[in-house]
């Protein structure tokens, strides 16, 4: 689940190991570059932390947020 | 299965579109740095084709090359 | 330069290493899923070859393939 | 330069943007799983901040994150 908090939309994400997280964070890579919308995004070893908020709306929570966090998700499915 | 054909071991992958491709390319880049043993690979779409022999013995299949088959296979375990 | 043979846009590209190859591929990744318009490619070690055309326009050389062309053309400058 | 603060060796990376950004981190990464030694980092679009630390030794600075920290310069030059 996606939380809203502090005017961020946020998730922790956890992987077997770097090489899982990181083969993740280039799929969110390529979907945020497809939407030109960019996460604050934190990792170590298998762990990745995402932060989403629109800068151009005053740093709050928007539908673009609300769309990318809705495709990372898709990524995660089998 | 890998198959070995022409001094070669080769496989080919296919995956529900290209983000998904990609991220295991990823992930078989970063094996392949490891072991500094480097594929011929091929993509396009959905599909990678990956062909593995090693220069240094005559470009003929040797156990690095099973070594490397062996690590892109447990990429793929869920 | 990109040429042009059987309705392929073609071009050879070398890098330093693996490493410099693979982090090129990752930013050509990024703009072939920013257009759905993905390259039929290849690598080995220092070595990525790219190969465009459109399937939707019966796997001839369109402007979509001179547009990818470009963007990665653009990828190389400083 | 490499500053080194709180137990950590820490700095910033500035690139044109975010397709720049992310290949670095693709280099990163493999030198990251080369050395089995995983940083903390964080990205938005254009930057990245690295925080190197030796889990095993206390998490305090050791050679290790100075092993990494010289890869990563490596990986700058042109």
């Amino acid at each position: 689940m996606w939380e809203e908090k502090n005017n961020k939309l946020y998730k922790k994400f956890q992987f077997k190991n770097f090489s899982e997280a990181f083969a993740f964070m280039t799929r969110v890579a390529i979907e945020a570059e497809k939407m030109d919308h960019h996460p604050l995004w934190t990792n170590v070893w298998n762990t990745v932390e995402i932060w989403l908020s629109t800068h151009d709306a005053g740093d709050i929570v928007t539908d673009k947020d609300r769309k990318l966090a809705d495709k990372i998700e898709k990524l995660m499915e089998p």
